[in-house]
């Protein structure tokens, strides 16, 4: 089977035969037809500062269809359709039993692990040798195998070629607001950092009804863009010569309702969290911070009835929850297909890279079957 | 009227006939029956850093009735039971109006002020000369005139000599638990601070079924007497080489459900918010921090799903939930009497601040009848 390997860092892709190794215990195959490239994949493409894992197979943000199924599989049977989840739900841990958590023990996100959780191995081989997996999706490839517990049974009448957006991205920035900042209808919300995650927390918040829908971004020209997803107002920090959070109180007479964070920098965390308005504002935090990055405040802003609180994927549970986000698509609450900027054959899935690297565009789906 | 005044910082209060003026527009003059003696009282007396208000009439925890009202106050008549609230509920501001604060725009807490916000004049004066308010409530006198924003109405059946605490620090930190942390039954909670704030948090814990409710302090002393309020484990954090959050989080397995901070020390806020476990932990701060304080951490303490909360007055609003507050004590769900650990006749309210100077006891009563 064809597949896209990452045989070093930061080195294009290479189209390769593969061999993928039929399911075990717990697992199952999987025909992807649409995969979409997520900034993640290009993090861990390039590799930087991190323990290289190499060869291997990336991709995360995809949509497929259910092949074969290994031992122990009761929920899912070919012909299933399927998004594929880089964090899992075993469904019997804390968390898992845990009505607000999401962060699975036994599947949650590991990106350095290169192998199945269940034997250690890789599914992937040329030639005998092994390929590692990412994230346990590895959906750069025509087939791949992935734990039951990262996959999610959607409506076979949803078309996998925008549904599969919902696999990562999309998600995580919607989730962030309707089931974390849970602004109510309207209220005023702040976005920071309007790149698909966080022009899908900004239809969140068009879905939820914001009055009044504040983007935040360094670059100009989001400013256009997102007025699809609901921004009624647009603030550049560079045009300001206060912090951009005095600027939004004054715009706001106190402050927002609710704000996202959805560049994981560090004082953009901050000047979300301040300027939520005190009495009952609350700031999401989404984008993942650097290691060093230290997130400071005066702990009056805190007693003064804000409220700041983090988000993984967007809080929901992949399989418990993902079915019902695909079904607010089919019942066109939500809106999908303005996220997909471009789309390419999987042959030219290198040029989906150079999108990305060049910020040029939302979402570039690659379909597998050209 | 007998009122205890205060005419400089620290200096002993003086036992003096003041007078006191009919209440004005929307105010009321309450007869106090009862006060006691909250920290914030001292604080404000030592005057340490602060801009001096003297002389000034102290107090602000208290129980009283209803003596007259002034134009326009609707809501009370002469015989109400009343609690005197440092902080306001005015029912129309943006803060009123929200469910969520209790952060009133016209009659939140001022520190500063020491006359009646109505015309900016005191309503004490001896042989003439003003004598400056304190936080709208003045409550070491025997009659007080207050703005009828500031005042419970209360059931009337319950004893003032035990619901005067419902005023302000017991509210304070039985409301961070139940309206704020919110824990669940079953649920493991930490409370850092076992002063009379913290254990009425912890009193909250108890009332909510609290599996397992841990008290941390840096005084020994104070374990005895938190297990009358449900504390089953006890953390001295000189006890251990390593950070108090990383013992509980042993202790724990992975972290509290919840937290309450009731010291004001930023460290043990810090502290409060990194043991909570991931996925669900909610961090609530109560204690009031330094102007120069700051609260931080790794922002992946945030993306790994635990909340950070404030609250101010533990999230009650003054007029429409205290009177709710007082009939979990009258169905005896709220336990009271154990915070009373000295009593006190009104001319020897000196001895009151000697024994929190001391550090000895919860609340000390001032019967003002004697």
């Amino acid at each position: 089977m064809a597949a896209a390997v990452a045989w070093e860092a930061g080195k294009p892709l290479s189209m390769e035969e593969v061999e993928v190794a039929p399911p075990q215990a717990m697992e199952v195959r999987v025909k992807i037809l649409y995969t979409a490239l997520c900034h993640t994949d290009v993090y861990f493409w390039e590799a930087k500062g991190q323990t290289p894992v190499f060869p291997r197979i990336l991709g995360h943000e995809a949509g497929g269809i259910v092949e074969s199924v290994g031992e122990g599989v009761t929920e899912l049977v070919p012909g299933d359709h399927v998004l594929p989840v880089f964090t899992g739900e075993c469904k019997e841990c804390a968390h898992c039993m845990s009505e607000e958590s999401n962060l699975c023990d036994l599947l949650r996100i590991n990106v350095d692990r290169g192998v199945m959780i269940g034997d250690g191995q890789s599914r992937f081989t040329i030639d005998g040798k092994p390929i590692f997996h990412f994230v346990g999706t590895s959906t750069f490839s025509e087939y791949t195998v992935i734990h039951v517990g990262c996959l999610a049974k959607i409506d076979p009448e949803a078309p996998l070629d925008k549904v599969c957006l919902l696999s990562c991205g999309i998600s995580t920035g919607l989730g962030a607001t309707l089931n974390v900042a849970k602004p109510k209808k309207g209220m005023t919300v702040a976005i920071f950092g309007l790149g698909a995650v966080g022009l899908a927390a900004m239809e969140g918040a068009r879905m939820s009804g914001g009055s009044r829908i504040i983007g935040v971004d360094l670059n100009p020209a989001k400013h256009e863009q997102a007025k699809k997803f609901g921004c009624t107002d647009f603030v550049n920090p560079k045009d300001h010569t206060k912090p951009v959070q005095e600027v939004i109180v004054e715009m706001t007479d106190g402050g927002v309702d609710r704000a996202v964070e959805c560049t994981g920098n560090a004082d953009a965390m901050i000047s979300a969290f301040e300027c939520v308005h005190d009495g009952w504002g609350v700031a999401v935090l989404v984008g993942v911070a650097h290691k060093e990055a230290v997130f400071k405040t005066h702990p009056m802003n805190f007693l003064n009835e804000r409220t700041l609180r983090g988000t993984f994927f967007g809080n929901y549970k992949p399989r418990t929850d993902l079915p019902g986000v695909v079904d607010m698509y089919m019942r066109k609450e939500l809106e999908l297909d303005k996220f997909i900027t471009h789309s390419v054959p999987f042959s030219q899935i290198n040029t989906a890279f150079d999108l990305m690297l060049k910020g040029e565009g939302l979402r570039c789906v690659i379909r597998m079957d050209e």
